[in-house]
C-alpha cells in the first residue's frame, strides 16, 4: 500500500518526521505494509519541494540541517497550498506548523482547507483543536475523511488514539495528569534542591522552556490539552478561558519540601472531569502521594489518570515533549489512517 | 450496524460480559454505533440457549445467578459448536471457557473450529494463545478474519491493542511488568505486615487465589502471558518451559522490609525482550525503585513498561483481574472486530 503524504511545516517535529520516514521505511513497510511517498514539502519560512515521484527525505534533512531553503524544484512549481493538493492529490496531509493558542492560525486554516478537499488530515496543532474541535470534526465527517491528532497531547504517547480503539466500550468520568513537560521538569528540578528560577534557568538552557516561558509556567499549554480532552472525551467544546488555571510560578521550595515530608510530591495537574451533564476543566499544582502513578512521572515524562465505568482507573506514562516524540505520534496517526482505523 | 455474537462459556466473564452487553447497550449503540446480538450462549456446564431473534442478557443472568441450566430452548436446539455455527451464522464469537495452560483446551478447540469456518474470534483463553498463537494467526489471515485477545493479558487494561495500532510505528525491544494480580496483591499485604502463609490466606478468601494457587504464586500464569507477548511482540513463539521462572513462595517479611528500607518495593517482574535475534522471556521476584512506575500498581493492579525505539519507555497501569474488566477486554475487542479496527 503506497500512501501518499504531504508535510506542511518542516521546523523540529517535521524534521523528526523526515527522520522517522527515511530510517524507519523499511521497517514501516515490513511490519504494516505501508509505504509513504512524500509528495511535497512546505514550510512558510523555508519555502516548498514537489515531485510527483516523491523526495528523498534525507536530501531535505541535509538542506535544512545548514539551514536552506528547500525551494529547490523548478520554476512553476505551485507553492500555495490549494495548488499543492490540486497537483500533488495527497492521500494524507501531517500539518506540524507551530500553532498559535487565540487564533488557532495557521494551523486552523490548513487544516480546513485541506479536509474541505477531501483529504486525510494527521496534526499536532494544538491550538486549532481547542479552538473548534466540533467544527473541523464535523468537516471531516461531512468528506468522510480523518482528522487525528494523537500528537496534540502528551507527544506520541497515546491517548486520544487509545481511548477511541482499546478502550472502546469505557465510559470516561474524568482525566488528569501531567500534561506539560516543561513544568514537571521545572518540579523535578526543584526537588532536587533547586528553587524556582535556577529550575526555569536549566529547563530554558536545556531547550525545554522557551524564551518566554509563560505559556507553560502559568499553565496555558496544559489548559489547551483541557480544552481538547474536553472535546474529544465529552464532546463537550471548553474555551482556554473556561479552564480554572494556575500555574507553578508560586510554588516554592519550601511547597516542595512540605510535600516530601508528608509522603507527596507536587505535579501540576490538568484535569477535566464529567458530572451530571456539568464538565469542567482545571490546571493546579496539587500534592500528589506516591501510591499514585503520576508520582513516578519524572522530567519532561506525561502521564493521566483516565477514571472508567469499567476498567477503573488506567494510567498511560511516557514522553510529553520532544522531537521524534511527537513524530511519532504524527506517524503512528498516519499509520492509521493509512490503514483505515478509526 | 447490528453484529450476531455467540458466547462461549458463562462461567464469571461471560456473565459479565452478559451484564456489559445488558446494561451498556444504549450507551454502546448511541457512541460506537453498533448493536450486539446474542444469538447462543454455550457452556460445558450450564447448557445452551440459541434463539434466531437474539437472547436477553438479562434473562440469561437471572437464570445463571440461581445456579441453573440455561438450556430452556426447544428440544430441536443444536448444541454442538458446528451445528451452532451453521444455524447461527454468528459475525463474532467470544470465547470465555476457562483454559488449561498445558492443552490450551477447550480454547483451542473452540477457536480453531470457529475460525476454521471464517469467523472472527474473540477470546480470553491464555492456555491456546500461548500454545500456537502463529498458528491460530495464521488460520484466521487465511479465513480473512480477525482474532482478538486484549484481555487475555492484564485483564481489559488494552496493552495488545495499544501496541497495534495506537503505538504503530514503534519498535519494541522489551516489555516487562507486573502481569499477574494475585501475587501482586499477596506482595502489597506483606509491605502492610502480613507474612506470605497469612497474605496468601487473605488472597484466598476474597477470591483472588483459587484453592491452588500454585499457578499464580510459582509464577506460571505470569509466564503464560510471557509466551503471548513474545509471539504478539516479537512473532518468537516461546514454550512455557523456555520462561526462565521463579515465584514468590520464597520471599519473606525480611526481603520486603529490606527492600522498603532501601526505598524500593519487591515486585513480580515478568517480562520479554529482544536482543538481535535472540528473544528471552523471564519471571522473577525484583526489587524495583519507587522512580518506577512499576513501583506504585497496589494490590491487583498490572502495570507494564513498554521500551520502544520512538518514545522511549511507555507504561500502562490498570486493572489486572476482574469480572467485569475482563470482561470489558472482550468488549472491546467485540467492538473493534464490529468496526473493522486490526
Amino acid at each position: 500500500l503506497i500512501s501518499k503524504i504531504g508535510l506542511i511545516g518542516c521546523g523540529t517535529v517535521g524534521s523528526g518526521l523526515l527522520e522517522l520516514l527515511e530510517k524507519r521505511a523499511d521497517y514501516i513497510a515490513g511490519k504494516y505494509g505501508v509505504s509513504f511517498r512524500l509528495l511535497f514539502t512546505t514550510d512558510a519560512a523555508k519555502g516548498t519541494a514537489f515531485s510527483k515521484d516523491g523526495l528523498n527525505p534525507r536530501a531535505l534533512l541535509e538542506i535544512l540541517e545548514k539551514g536552506g531553503s528547500i525551494d529547490a524544484s523548478p520554476k512553476n512549481t505551485p507553492n500555495d497550498l490549494a495548488s499543492l493538493l490540486e497537483e500533488a492529490k495527497p492521500d494524507i496531509i501531517c500539518e506540524a506548523a507551530p500553532t498559535n493558542y487565540k487564533t488557532g492560525e495557521p494551523g486552523m486554516g490548513i487544516i480546513t482547507a485541506t479536509l474541505a478537499r477531501g483529504v486525510n488530515v494527521v496534526t499536532c496543532s494544538k491550538g486549532a483543536l481547542a479552538l473548534d474541535m466540533a467544527g473541523l470534526k464535523g468537516l471531516a465527517a461531512s468528506k468522510g475523511v480523518s482528522l487525528r491528532f494523537e500528537s496534540s497531547v502528551m507527544s506520541g504517547t497515546p491517548l486520544i488514539s487509545l481511548v477511541r480503539g482499546p478502550m472502546a466500550g469505557c465510559e470516561i468520568s474524568k482525566a488528569e495528569g501531567i500534561l506539560n513537560g516543561t513544568t514537571n521538569f521545572i518540579l523535578t528540578k526543584m526537588e532536587s534542591g533547586m528553587d524556582y528560577s535556577e529550575a526555569l534557568a536549566e529547563a530554558t538552557r536545556l531547550g525545554y522552556a522557551e524564551a518566554d516561558p509563560t505559556g507553560d509556567v502559568e499553565g496555558f499549554d496544559a489548559a489547551v490539552k483541557v480544552c481538547i480532552l474536553s472535546a474529544e472525551f465529552f464532546g463537550t467544546p471548553m474555551r482556554l478561558e473556561d479552564v480554572r488555571r494556575t500555574g507553578i510560578t508560586g510554588v516554592t521550595s519550601e511547597d516542595i519540601k512540605r510535600a516530601a515530608a508528608g509522603g507527596g510530591r507536587i505535579k501540576l495537574i490538568a484535569g477535566v472531569k464529567k458530572e451530571g451533564d456539568s464538565v469542567t476543566g482545571y490546571v493546579s499544582p496539587e500534592t500528589v502521594g506516591l501510591d499514585n502513578p503520576l508520582a513516578s512521572a519524572p522530567g519532561a515524562t506525561n502521564a493521566i489518570n483516565i477514571t472508567t465505568d469499567n476498567l477503573g482507573v488506567v494510567t498511560i506514562t511516557g514522553p510529553g515533549a520532544g522531537k521524534m516524540e511527537t513524530a511519532q505520534g504524527l506517524l503512528s496517526d498516519m499509520l492509521n489512517v493509512a490503514r483505515g482505523q478509526l
